[in-house]
């Protein structure tokens, strides 16, 4: 029995309107080579075509996609629910290939159905808005297709990373480092959890945690969920990832941190990593590292600082001191994807180690890969550090925006940022209607909107059970219309509240306006 | 003290010829609102000038990487040596940011150093060539910028990321399965790795593995690198990788896992898992899955097969014996940007359960981010299988390539790909000076050069210290010469030997001609 699936016919297999069929062609040429029933002469693609469909393509994403990024006039999203959006896209990959007309349909189709992340009132996430510069460089390095590991195949952007990482470690306040760029926060979490664990028991590596002692860690309340992924990925359980107390704000308690760890240790479970979080995911609040990094000295714990949303703020010299005291954290994860706009995926997982450490902890030493007979320096081949083999080029996207704005253009992108969030938070005080959670440190700003209906109800549990039905409501709303995006959740015990994030320098104090007359506009009857 | 490093001056800063300059914008306007020191009202950002650059490198891009791509009287690499290159490139991010002139001589210069991966000579590594469709792709999602997680954030890319998968677990020969696309091959086997783990003991999400019997795994001698790191990475740790010996062309024996299961049963481990290989790094091995499925059934052990490089043969009807067997495997990684050219990285992982088990084993149940309480389907939401937050939609280049050429046209190229390494295969045989290791099962073709000075010397140690010199003598005037590249090196106790790799479709029975010629070429006064 086969176990090929049949092969169908695609309805309109034959279709031709002039077009030239992408089907990789058979050349004609004398002393035709056959092996296999394969004609080897010459080249199998039509090169030509091939060509042509990327120049049309291109043009269809300048006008459609690039062009359109920063018109407000354009719907942030085209929403259908998913059995009609299957309907309306023909997914099926069939037999037969397509002609050039057809496909670049489906170019503009996915285009329309997409979200525009690109749009100044797309606030959805923790990345927003168009760099053009590291769009260039993206276009680039999809181009030129490379993977970064050896000096001998990605000279260039080996090199393009290793000065970007120099610079964060500057950043970061240490004389000197380590890191590598990966795909995540995530996953930099994940480094840094398997690296702490390594410098705790090197043995570890080889021997596994089988028959060791229960490692456990401290993280707070308000962490990111990669923490707990982490945990679990890494073998150490969820279980051992001890949540400390925050305080109002979303900042982790120092006092309930050493308390933790004291129990710990009574305990006889082994604390090996503190995680502090630098901008948490929903509130954006910073932890106190100095106070953090005190209780890690004391009792000999790795510091990892997840930076990925807020490290951005070392960029200014106005809003650094969110993160003071970072320079003692062990190591860092810090995601330029998110508000220097880099592009997705674009994350450092940076070291303060220099005794090669990271490298000691990861390398597996391919000999196909990584040989030491090289007729180069073989340090440049960075490749062994990183848990994946292929990788992209990730730093590149960042270097050339930073080459075209300068230090001085990513800190004015985030000194901008950061008053928009400031005007949004004094609108909002000023407003009937909108409530405050609390006053933000950072670019998240969270507020509930309370529709006419219940302005006049008492703070009850009614009250809060019909309130934390508006934010859904009125996302649904603002979806179906297209007119803006941003996200809601329960958090910590408070019901449903928006959390409006501030990242691209193509928003303005009109947007601010928009988004909070629109809200009113989307939940005035409720 | 500050931590914040010298701001330096750009000896350029004032550079200016005319050009627009990227430095972010003020608009001049009345009734300027003013925060921290910032004009918030209209975009900050000069559209005009980005939309403008964004243009310019686009034709750049065409004109230096696609449209060369193909013409093999381009070099394949501009070899510099990393201390020359830094010089070259200027890597030094500056307080100032430059204008547009430069930053397009700039992406030049990154250009013509960067390795062309796409060019018909470049075999080094298990990708290469251009794919048309694919690079469209990969431009759209670039200037689309989504993240994978959330029907609401990327309803399309979601859609054909089930699309896709769904077509590979048929050619899988699955009734039904889940997957889920990562960043590479190394990290699905973690996938599979930590999946299997998780089948066998889930308590160990939250428990983690102290105190657990010792797990054991057992793969190939002639596995991929990556599951001694991932082994490592998941706390199982690297002595627990039972590593069964291969025959003589680099299969796994099925009597030794065997006897290797068998003997860590005795020794009271606790083994849960086989990784068997379909297409191995280095000489291309297919493991016997049918004989390797029969011991894991006897013993209750998940199979995965790592077919990373392999998979694509499941898309031709003649060499898709390779994997006989493959549908008894419960998971499986196939990375589409090898042999099947959708760009780095894309790599599927796919699992035979459909009972959600993926879902259970990574599901972290982030609040702002999969919020139950949506007004659509929130099963869409697929994110929380992830160990990754961000994601890109690699499955979307696959299945553009796939709509353009057809099932049909990805046969032809996995088809034509291993015409071509059997005609590459006879010429060694009938030329003077090289000498195959073994017939090939599939597109990796290893061979040495032996130079004039050595065919005469007998086959014995002094001729293989002085072969072993061989093949990086000859790299590195390849590399110098920018005429080609190939990989080299030593493996299972043979000296330093080439591994061919032929992939893309414009690669011709010509290019095979011009590689042993060029190989002796360079070789002949060894």
């Amino acid at each position: 029995m086969s176990l090929l699936p049949d092969r169908e016919r695609a309805p309109d297999g034959n279709d031709s309107r002039g077009d030239i069929s992408p089907q990789e062609m058979v050349p004609s040429r004398k002393n035709v080579v056959l092996v296999d029933g394969v004609i080897l002469n010459g080249p199998a693609t039509d090169v030509k075509a091939g060509e042509k469909f990327v120049e049309d393509a291109c043009r269809l994403i300048m006008e459609e996609v690039v062009l359109k990024a920063t018109d407000i006039n354009e719907k942030v999203c085209e929403w259908r629910p998913p059995e009609e959006l299957k309907r309306l896209l023909d997914l099926e990959l069939r037999d037969a290939g397509e002609p050039h007309h057809r496909l670049l349909q489906r170019c503009q189709d996915v285009i329309r159905y997409s979200v525009k992340t690109n749009h100044p009132r797309f606030f959805n996430q923790l990345y927003a808005g168009l760099d053009y510069y590291s769009l260039v460089a993206r276009f680039m390095t999809e181009a030129l297709n490379p993977s970064v590991y050896t000096y001998e195949v990605s000279p260039v952007f080996l090199l393009v990373e290793e000065a970007v990482l120099k610079k964060m470690i500057e950043f970061i306040g240490w004389k000197e480092g380590d890191g590598i760029f990966n795909p995540g926060g995530s996953v930099s979490n994940m480094y840094a959890m398997n690296l702490a664990r390594y410098k705790y028991c090197p043995d570890i590596k080889e021997k596994g945690l089988s028959g060791l002692p229960r490692l456990i860690l401290f993280t707070s309340a308000e962490c990111h969920y990669s923490m707990k992924k982490s945990a679990s990925f890494l073998g150490i359980g969820t279980e051992n990832v001890c949540f400390v107390e925050t305080d109002g704000r979303g900042k982790m308690i120092p006092e309930e941190l050493e308390k933790h760890v004291q129990e710990a240790k009574k305990e006889g479970a082994a604390p090996f990593l503190v995680c502090a979080t630098s901008g948490t995911t929903v509130l954006g609040a910073f932890d106190p590292l100095d106070e953090i990094a005190d209780i890690c000295e004391r009792h000999g714990l790795w510091l990892h600082v997840d930076a990925s949303w807020g490290g951005s703020a070392l960029m200014s010299r106005k809003h650094r001191r969110l993160l003071q005291g970072i320079h003692r954290a062990d190591s860092v994860a810090w995601n330029p994807h998110k508000m220097l706009m880099a592009g997705i995926q674009c994350c450092a997982f940076l070291v303060k180690d220099k005794s090669d450490l990271l490298k000691r902890c990861y390398s597996a030493n391919a000999s196909y890969l990584f040989q030491q007979d090289k007729f180069y320096d073989v340090s440049y081949d960075t490749g062994d550090k990183s848990i994946q083999c292929s990788r992209r080029p990730d730093a590149f996207k960042f270097w050339l925006a930073w080459k075209a704005l300068g230090t001085l253009g990513l800190e004015e992108r985030v000194n901008r940022a950061l008053a928009l969030s400031r005007y949004l938070v004094e609108e909002i005080k000023k407003r009937e209607g909108f409530k405050l959670l609390m006053e933000p440190e950072y670019a998240n700003i969270c507020f509930w909107y309370i529709p006419p209906s219940l302005r006049q109800m008492e703070e009850g549990p009614e009250f809060w059970a019909k309130l934390h039905l508006v934010a859904p409501a009125i996302k649904e709303r603002m979806m179906k219309k297209g007119s803006l995006m941003l996200g809601y959740q329960p958090h910590q015990g408070k019901v449903n509240f928006f959390r409006q994030v501030v990242i691209s320098p193509q928003v303005s104090r009109e947007d601010m306006d928009f988004l909070l007359d629109e809200i009113d506009l989307l939940g005035r009857d409720m």
